[in-house]
């Protein structure tokens, strides 16, 4: 029989960008007995948790939830609201960007993919003007869609949607705009209204802080009128019985009752401290860890200080280091999970997440780890990146929520 | 802020026929802290869940977990082996075939819905003869599939898949044979290989005792074949990537961590105690229910004593007396959970679930309560169904495993 | 290893009169991570749960809440009380009361044990009156202290407390009044200043649905200015310095952190659901039981319906039944455990408890496993009391809380 | 309603000398069902938790489990063995030997107290010389017990207790040897047998990383003997009928059944570790805590490096910086919990404990709020103590187990 909990003595440090270590406030509520999703308490938790994850996506609009984990919430997106054959607009982020965009094509989708070139494409965030033009040679709309990445977990890269919806008003085109913040929501701002997404997708296991399984399509007028003439197959993602039945707090088919429990719990969580506060503690650890990677000597994956990820840091190798080594050491080591490098960035750079249930001395404790392991790796190190965040920490404290 | 932990003294009676009341070790394991889905321990556990969920299938083929609940492994059968247009052939026993049906006629199949009559024809089984002689019709083999429910949910009866087997064999006719056993799973006797079943569906909230949210797609070589070939788009439910990645123990997106755990946990469970006790132990459950319904004077939902579900008895109402009224009047008093007759059988008829974390006595309780909440509705009893059950359970002694 | 999950199928019924099933919110409480015993956040906690231990005592004076289980608190009432040789008048009302006494005659105590007539005696309450005699005749007050058992957990029979105050007023001795209510608190009426109770003695594992491990002395200002002069050697039961240490929320020594979470959370329970509410539904279910005890045509152990006891009941067996016999069996084949018959009603009885995490079909169950388990060992029954019971909750459906 | 799940994002650092940080695996297994603590599957736990209990004591002698915390083992230990103006020998090694000094006063017993000078007195552990020669002097054997701290909680000192056993060897004593491991057991070396101590007191909450709630007398055969003629009052901490019962794994009145569960756990976790690798571990962590101490220029409290504890380490203040106002600025700013000095250290000097569920990042992040707090508090550090863990972990790898 498989032994799970074979942890040495103390916690293991998760500080990979997701899933996040998750609060045993939210374990607690996750081990309520499972109820009868056909039951009246049942429809009073569904109505609860659909009211309060519209607030965590900026939404007065519907928001599905699926009880499947976050790659079925982007074929969601996109099979509610394509035809078969229609061009898709993706732009090559990362990691995550290219899965999508291999998605679109398996579904039968014309993805073009937008880039920058190589590696280093991947250490800058969506570039509007690059879409804007585009959107603006296609005058017969063929594009149907236009599809980013808010924050990519591959590269900690946050970017500007803002822009994009921007840009694609510029250029005067009926595109919709679909949005992966999967890894973003509830750790980085979010605004689904207030920048015009047609779909949001995210899901359960990043800034939510829960356990892997649930996911999102945050939808829009525009993208609910889509569906209906949208002509790939759908019958388990359709929204249309979803947002029927979710009327009254009910799925038209079994959901996931217990990581539900701890949707509720999570959304209370953090609308009790306040979204804002919520990301202001992100981005502060996140500028924390920058600070350690700065007094290092070694290059923090992002290289446009303007969307610096507040979810996660990729840390750059030095020549010669591998990535995966050090990462493999420190495992061993130290009991601390780092994230690897994916695609093209793959034993460049390990990327170390500053998400779910993690406070100040987490994060000094996965920096003691990081510096050790690159020490024992062979690296040379300008100075002490524990020490740099430390400093910060004690020189920056979090202000209290108004 | 909504309180979850609303009940009143005393555990809730949840004897629906899933989810099933979860065992507190399964909720126990699915507190582990969760883990990086690409780190050593997880390969780990992904082995030994994959492994051990084949001997519950009865299977030496793979079985594919979905991190989804049941109805996306539904769709994920058909979109991995059919086309658009393609012909299915689907036998109607029930409120769940309905919905596959429907779910067929949606992704673009063409489905052909053999059936009895009316509601009547709820209370059988699939009629294997019927089957044989369309298959046998269909000389040009334009049907592709065969898809039948092996325990219908919303009438408690567990067709004979071994005869459909037969009769597709008999009709020498090369359609797929995709079998749902999302209920009947670990509570009815299922043999995936033995029966040559080409896409066995499941789920995790009946009997394997775990929340909803994990569902599976077991596969034949034909079928994997087929997949190679099938036309309808698919993704998030392709199998190619999943079966490549299971190799390790790794999916290709991520999974459902603390479900697996849950699931580790309910596999050492089952295959402890023997499968053939499991069986064996539900369907003594099943006799004493229904030993209560008969004394009661009152109908079991399934007409044909062969084909009675170990997993659910459906209990049909006298004249007058309209099921969901007594339902509610039982939940409300006795602080217990029955299921609802679904679609045909609304207000006709009741469930009983009789499956999950269950023992003599808890169905001694279920029955107590049904007893009374009948009288309070005003149904006229031939007898005491509890001390029927009471009896029958005190006459035969489960026996020890071998 | 041990394997300590070993129960098969379903949840045991743990319905002995305490240890009682303690409710899944109760431990999701205690499992909360153990603080710093001398930090900000226990003062907090511990100002709480002294402040709500009280309205359960229905008191306004001080309790002291022992790191110990019951039979500690009992030592504590007397060592901070009385001084060696000292005579205490105490009540046999069965095993508990006899244990008492024996501790008093340990810690050098001259207890007088009145009592009624052999195992006939034990189907009594505490006669008043009998200690209104021997107190009169007491005149030059060599009685220190008059201890009797509020509700005798080896028989079921809830003494009359205000009487016995009566009584010693009556007699008009100062003798202090000690009462052991720890089976009794939180399920039967109880009042500490409304009795004119001096000590009373509490624990955890009963009606207020917590594991073992905590215990209580509830005081009179008579009882504090008596431990300033009582001899016996204290130390760790000494009230003076936990009751100063209490002013600010602290103890002396390291309390019971995470059974303290627990005793906050059934306090709330308790409170939210309301004290007299609490008291009916335990009378209720009491009422039920011992009508099935009737129905059977056996003999609830206590002899006078003044005194039922609302949290446990005797069943007396039969002729030539030995109920260890009976209660053997119904353990290993319903999974069901009942109290033993103790002392002087060894074998001659078994106890039902009442109390805990219980509903209404939680008792059927159990009189169901009780019904079958005395058939099979032989018992002839007049009429069936699970039928009785079912009728009789049926019949009288718990008043909702004014 | 208290909310008791108050803390911001992330665990707190509990990184007091006890209670420690509780394996989530023991809060796992303490929330088993509570079963009838005289039923069947009682009486295994009980046999299993008192025998692998006594390999933690390294003894082939009893050692009685008490439902009381630690303080009450301390009580029992000396009612059992003592009479009234009874003289014992013991050792002011800091505030713990101090409050059992105390209380053996209070008990009626008359300690004499060796101490070296003044607060320098508690930098020191016990002086065995000091003891052999007081012992010489008795010639009339008056006295009947020595009483020493193994590893005093208030200092981080852990004297050599087989050096006390010589002593009295040597002055040809025949007085008792009772020694208090609280918190050295299971964390520090302890030979119940190999160094001839007669009573061994120990709790839950330190090295066996339990919630308090639970304490332990091991006994010898002559303390067994010496109590069989010993005064002092005992009810509740008699050994006599603990013993007796426990040779079928039951206790006289009611165990702490939950806290047993977590005990077993504990047990399993420790043993299958191997003691002497839990030992080796310990020393590891405090030398590098002790590096850091060193580094910052600070000093330890104990100043003879042969009996610096592993279990905590005293960190002496600078002149002009108090203890508790760093603690409480430490503890407001990064969530973490030191000791405060106690007693003659007040103020003085915080207490780091480095026990329990730790590993070696828990302590570079303790280190780390420690080093940021001490500046904030305008403390001149020498240097970076976190740096200097950091390298002493990483250059001293934990060799594996043999």
């Amino acid at each position: 029989m498989l032994k799970l909990d074979f942890h040495p003595s103390g916690r293991h440090f998760l500080q990979i960008p997701g899933p996040s270590p998750v609060p045993d406030r939210i374990l607690r509520a996750m081990s309520l007995p499972t109820i009868d999703h056909r039951g009246p308490e049942f429809g009073a938790l569904g109505l609860e948790v659909l009211r309060k994850i519209r607030e965590v996506f900026k939404t007065q609009q519907p928001v599905v939830i699926y009880p499947a984990s976050g790659t079925g919430a982007w074929e969601a997106a996109l099979v509610n609201t394509l035809s078969p054959g229609d061009r898709v607009l993706m732009f090559e982020t990362g990691h995550f960007a290219t899965l999508w965009e291999k998605m679109a094509r398996r579904l039968g989708l014309e993805p073009e993919f937008l880039s920058l070139q190589g590696y280093e494409g991947w250490r800058h965030g969506v570039q509007a003007d690059m879409i804007e033009r585009r959107l603006r040679e296609d005058s017969g709309h063929t594009i149907k869609a236009v599809c980013v990445v808010h924050n990519e977990t591959s590269t900690g890269v946050t970017s500007n949607i803002a822009a994009v919806r921007r840009a694609i008003d510029e250029a005067r085109h009926p595109a919709l705009l679909l949005v992966d913040t999967i890894s973003g929501l509830a750790c980085a701002d979010y605004q689904h209204d207030g920048w015009g997404v047609d779909v949001t997708i995210s899901g359960s296991q990043k800034g939510l802080m829960l356990p892997p399984g649930i996911s999102f399509n945050a939808v829009s007028d525009k993208a609910v009128e889509a569906s209906r003439r949208a002509q790939l197959p759908k019958s388990f993602w359709a929204w249309d019985e979803i947002l029927e039945l979710n009327k009254s707090g009910y799925w038209p088919y079994t959901p996931n009752t217990n990581l539900l429990y701890g949707l509720n719990e999570a959304l209370d969580m953090l609308l009790e401290e306040g979204l804002e506060q919520v990301f202001a503690r992100h981005q502060r650890w996140a500028a924390g860890v920058r600070a350690a990677v700065e007094c290092w000597g070694l290059e923090v994956q992002c290289q446009d200080p303007s969307v610096y990820s507040p979810v996660l840091t990729g840390v750059v190798m030095p020549e010669g280091i591998d990535a995966d080594a050090v990462r493999s050491l420190i495992y061993k080591r130290f009991d601390l999970s780092l994230g690897t490098g994916l695609g093209k960035a793959k034993g460049k750079m390990f990327r170390i997440g500053h998400l779910g249930d993690c406070n100040d001395l987490t994060l000094i404790a996965t920096l003691g780890g990081c510096e050790a392991g690159l020490k024992l790796s062979g690296a040379k190190l300008q100075g002490s990146g524990v020490l740099a965040a430390l400093d910060y920490f004690a020189a920056h404290p979090l202000a209290a929520a108004s």
